[in-house]
C-alpha cells in the first residue's frame, strides 16, 4: 500500500521534471497569458522551447489553451485546477531547496 | 526573484525524478535499513539498480551511509536530516496524485 503511494507520487514528479515546466507554471500562477507574455516575463527561453513546454503541460492536463477568434487570432493559455493545485507540492520543494540548495554537491545533482 | 525560486525547486525535483529515489527514500522513512533489507521490502528492484540509487542519493546529501566493523562488516543507510525534510514535499506531490493521477491521460506522461 504504501508503495503504491509513491508511485502516485512519482508521477507527479515526472510531470515537473526538466527545465522550464515549473518554471512556466509559476509564470502562468497569476493568470491567463498569451505566449508572447510568457516569453518575456520568463525570459531565456525560446520560442520554440516555450511551445512544446506548453504542448507538455496541456497534453498532461495542467494548462489550457484558449483561442479567441479575432483578427489576428489571439491564443491565451492558463493554468487547469489540476495546474494549480500542482502549485502547493512545487512550493515545497522551492522551500525544501532553499534550505539546503547550498548543501548539495557542487555541479548538476547526480542523475537517473 | 520570482524566477530564482522556481530555478531551487527545480533543483530539488531533479533530485528525486526516475523510477526508484522517491521509493528508496520513503523505504527509509521509518529508520535505518541494510540494503538486503531495503531490496524486500521495496521488491521489484535488482541489486544493482538498489546499489545505484542509494549512491546517487549518498552523492546528493539525501541519504547516509554507515559501514560497521564487524564480521561480516555491515553496512546501514539512514535518511540524513535534509532527506527526512524532503518527504515533506514528496508527499505533497503524493496527495496531488492521489487527487489528479486519473485524470491524466492513458500512458506515460509526455517527456520533456
Amino acid at each position: 500500500m504504501r508503495f503504491f503511494a509513491d508511485c502516485q507520487a512519482r508521477v507527479a514528479a515526472d510531470l515537473i521534471s526538466g527545465r522550464w515546466p515549473m518554471v512556466v507554471l509559476y509564470a502562468l500562477a497569476e493568470g491567463p497569458a498569451r505566449p508572447g507574455e510568457l516569453r518575456r516575463q520568463i525570459g531565456g527561453i525560446s520560442q520554440k522551447v516555450l511551445t512544446g513546454t506548453l504542448r507538455r503541460l496541456e497534453h498532461n492536463g495542467l494548462v489550457e489553451r484558449r483561442r479567441y477568434a479575432e483578427a489576428p487570432p489571439r491564443v491565451e493559455y492558463s493554468l487547469t485546477t489540476a495546474g494549480k493545485d500542482l502549485l502547493v507540492p512545487i512550493r515545497a520543494l522551492g522551500d525544501w531547496a532553499a534550505v539546503y540548495a547550498d548543501q548539495l554537491p557542487a555541479g548538476e545533482p547526480l542523475g537517473p
